[in-house]
């Protein structure tokens, strides 16, 4: 049910070795989970080496995984050493620059990748490899479709979940107990290799408030020093703004998306707040389309936000605001493209990505909503479809 | 509560500074979380600078981090390559080699920490900070009891929980949400780069024979091509080895401990290995003292294995075995100590692990226990208390 057909991998691997022909790499060693189950079906403790113009091979170091299924040639191997008879028997030998995702291989494990395979050049793949897997295909937008409709069944029962006195920690731990008995699968991907993630995240009143030490709008305060993001101990209170934002994830495809709650009322502003959110929402649905630079939608979003007189708490407490206003997901968390200023490539149709505007009002909250779409020639296609009013318990 | 006192900082900062002197790194840049958690007080989006004799001093990119606490003097920037001329300033530009976390910097980000800094040249500190790390403060061992006193509740509540035809992921699900309302902070961290980790890991019967792409004895099979690992969804039955191996978290540290259940009965074999599993352990227990090489207790409980004639079935089916019968536990799950073959260091007092010996019984599932403990003059003290036997419901 839940493995790609092999049609899938056929053509993510022609468009991957044109783009490696292109750049002029030789070989890439692809080593990273997430881009290992794009490409190979399985995240492995191994690579998949593919030059542009030969059949792509899995090298797989845990003999555990002979019952591997790829689409691909398959060897195994006990020590990294072994690599380079290995590439060299399926004729893989790099005569040219070899591609590594340097954004995340660590120093230390790059150093002996390259002390095994001499004196060749290295280039770094992570940026087309992640071009690429910024458009989606039917496929992927079908995992991600059951992603949305988890996270939308789960906003469905958190109206019964909450009540005054319920921590901010208890709520979210309600929550991902019910992602994750719908086959969650418990861990979220991100690629940059120092961004913290968690798949529950609950904030009320003045949490909501708190930026953390990862990059994203609403951080929260957590309820230790060793991990300050996140729900708090806080309990939920009347007429506090309630964000629950959670990260879906089904065989591998992540959505994102944010809700408003509140316990009994809420204070005028929030509601304003909330109402600029919505126009905010018309003017991405209105401009994002294929072709179109993010960085026009955020202009135009942003001169909505400032004809609204709210410059200072949109995205973050000024100075502390974070720069982008939308993030693409898929089989990672912090895909592309991001709607920033100066993102450098268009929109294209089948993108997929979670908008999040959100506003922080002091003493209030935060009061915002997020979705993820994809990008189509005739508008956004949201995946998520959970009502977006602020529901009132 | 949670935050340590100044005297860890200090003492912990002056071994540092001692090690950094004495494998000659001018100045350490500290980066990843969990050292900066050990060394600054708090994870942040920045670095901690440290040169043998000189104060240290908290680089932090993120303006909101503004009420950060950290016993050290604390500068701001927006952008890194703000970076050589904040050091500059506070006498810290470096004079001879730097030392960066090697095995887990991206190349990429590395690559732009060498162009700011010139031409120095580079040093991995990760080993000195693993090595140090490896010995737990009074401190430390409070706050790993704190986390050993959640696992073994959460292990209290496991029995009432078990019943046929509950999965794996449900029965996962369940103790996870557990572990969370008492405060787990809902991430694990790990060192190793590409290790992928979940802290509910509920297998029954034939799923606790699957190894996984992960380095660990019991891997599981999961429930998609996208995360092959962890519980998956086949239903608890009676009369299969059902193990629970949760990892606690409390104020970032981790404790690890596995135990056994079974509904109904358990085959002849399962007992016996269950009676193996307690041998090992009362090997481990003999032998783990200050100043003795992990190599010799690894050989010792080999030679037990092997006059048990389990030699084929011991941490995985053979050919697949892992090759370490403990690990360190802290701040992060894959810490040092390791016990194994050839691991370096003897044991010293106060290094924490989680030992887990592990049997694999085909066509019937896993067997094995799993304790965190300290290493003391007169023996292992555990952390974990959960009455060892398997339970029958």
């Amino acid at each position: 049910m839940d493995a790609a057909p092999r049609s899938e991998f056929t053509s993510r691997m022609a468009a991957f070795q044109e783009a490696l022909g292109k750049q002029g790499v030789a070989l890439a060693l692809v080593r990273q989970a997430a881009d290992l189950f794009y490409y190979a079906g399985a995240p492995v403790d191994g690579f998949l080496a593919v030059a542009p113009e030969a059949e792509p091979l899995l090298l797989v170091r845990r003999p555990q995984r002979r019952r591997l299924e790829s689409p691909w040639a398959t060897v195994f191997y006990q020590d990294l050493r072994e690599l380079p008879a290995l590439l060299a028997r399926a004729g893989l030998e790099p005569r040219g620059p070899v591609g590594l995702e340097l954004d995340v291989l660590p120093v230390a494990f790059f150093n002996r990748i390259k002390e095994l395979l001499g004196p060749q050049t290295f280039q770094d793949v992570s940026p087309l490899i992640r071009r690429q897997r910024m458009v989606k295909s039917e496929y992927e937008i079908g995992q991600l479709r059951r992603a949305a409709a988890m996270v939308d069944q789960v906003h469905e029962q958190a109206p019964a979940l909450l009540r005054p006195g319920l921590s901010e920690l208890e709520l979210s731990a309600a929550l991902e107990y019910r992602l994750r008995a719908l086959g969650h699968q418990g861990l979220v991907r991100v690629r940059t290799w120092d961004l913290e993630v968690f798949y529950g995240h609950v904030l009320s009143g003045l949490s909501g408030l708190e930026a953390a030490y990862i990059d994203t709008p609403s951080g929260g305060p957590g309820f230790s020093p060793a991990f300050p993001q996140g729900p708090s101990l806080k309990a939920l209170a009347p007429g506090e703004p309630i964000s629950i934002d959670l990260a879906a994830c089904v065989n591998g495809y992540n959505v994102d998306m944010t809700r408003m709650y509140a316990l009994g009322s809420l204070p005028e502003p929030a509601w304003e707040a909330w109402s600029a959110v919505t126009e905010i929402y018309a003017v991405f649905e209105a401009e994002a389309r294929p072709g179109v630079m993010p960085g026009q939608i955020y202009h135009r979003i942003w001169d909505l936000v400032k004809a609204r007189g709210l410059q200072e708490v949109f995205m973050g407490l000024e100075p502390d605001r974070v720069s982008f206003l939308g993030h693409g997901v898929g089989l990672e968390l912090d895909e592309l493209p991001l709607i920033t200023a100066r993102f450098p490539y268009p929109l294209a149709a089948n993108m997929v990505l979670a908008f999040e505007p959100k506003l922080f009002l002091p003493e209030i909250g935060m009061v915002g909503l997020e979705d993820t779409g994809r990008v189509t020639d005739t508008g956004i296609d949201w995946l998520t479809h959970s009502p977006r009013e602020i529901t009132i318990v």
